[in-house]
């Protein structure tokens, strides 16, 4: 990770993987879930555990602790981006914006439809959230196919501002997610 | 509010009302949603804002500043409860527990149902997510009917913790809200 040692230190690199240790063995494998065959990766016993879940914060900001002054907005994504999305956003001290499922916002919105396996889905933004050249940290909690992230990304562009990161705790390898990122820059904590 | 009198200090009664004023000024409402007839309080406006997020984040803690040594655990309920209960959980150095629809939790799961104006709907909680005698602020943005509350707090209290209060950004008065929820001690910033 040569772009990572460029950047002014934050926590040490032992420092990093200790947390990182402590944070992954929290991350519970559920097997057959949603559907069976799929292990899905169950973050909710770091959120659970004060330690993990601050270790977690750290992590997330240590990632992006070179993007911290600027960054004008955090975007978090329904509805487990909400979680980290909020939590960064108050540690940064910056505004946090959701997109959301349609129907959700109240507001005026623009919507963005992406591929699910079988059919599409969509994410809104409400149309007035950001303004023209507003830096934006995306966050989610998993980084899969990357159709979500990349939907909420072509919001965000749509309104004149601009993604300086997408940040995932959780990265599943091989599904191509990054390839359908336009951000150049991608973070993920744990890769699965 | 003698409760509130009898409390450490805080915010000053100064500061907290100008800290109300602020933020309540930035919470949109929104007719005809989410259909017609329906004033919608929205509070993204107060999310997106650094200063209003951030002295929203302080009133919350400050009608709960005398249970800070007292918490054990957040619980927040989906979706809008994951964004100032991950903020309160951080904040209070505890763990966070979501509370889900259905379908939505990996592992083994309890639920509850509550009525809606036609039909019902459910809440979920992990069933070691929280442990016997533990201590919980139930956070979520909206007390409106107190349905989705009440069925939160019989998921806590069937696991064997106490809820020690139920803090709601917003609070709509003549719903009957508050006298659904079991919990003596219920929190609201805002009234409408």
């Amino acid at each position: 990770m040569p772009r990572r040692d460029l950047r002014p230190p934050g926590l040490s690199e032992g420092e990093r993987r200790a947390a990182l240790e402590s944070v992954a063995c929290r991350v519970r494998a559920v097997p057959d879930f949603p559907k069976p065959g799929i292990l899905f990766r169950d973050i909710t016993p770091v959120l659970a555990d004060p330690r993990a879940l601050s270790l977690a914060l750290d992590l997330h900001l240590d990632a992006i602790d070179d993007l911290v002054s600027h960054t004008d907005k955090v975007v978090g994504i329904e509805s487990r981006g909400f979680l980290f999305g909020m939590a960064l956003a108050t540690r940064l001290g910056v505004g946090f914006v959701p997109v959301r499922k349609p129907g959700k916002l109240p507001a005026q919105t623009l919507e963005e439809r992406y591929s699910l396996e079988y059919g599409t889905d969509a994410l809104q933004i409400h149309g007035d959230s950001l303004a023209a050249g507003e830096r934006v940290l995306l966050v989610d909690d998993l980084l899969a196919t990357g159709g979500t992230a990349a939907a909420a990304e072509r919001l965000i562009n749509r309104l004149g501002a601009e993604v300086v990161a997408c940040l995932f705790f959780i990265e599943l390898d091989g599904l191509g997610g990054r390839g359908r990122i336009a951000s150049r820059r991608v973070e993920s904590l744990l890769r699965f």
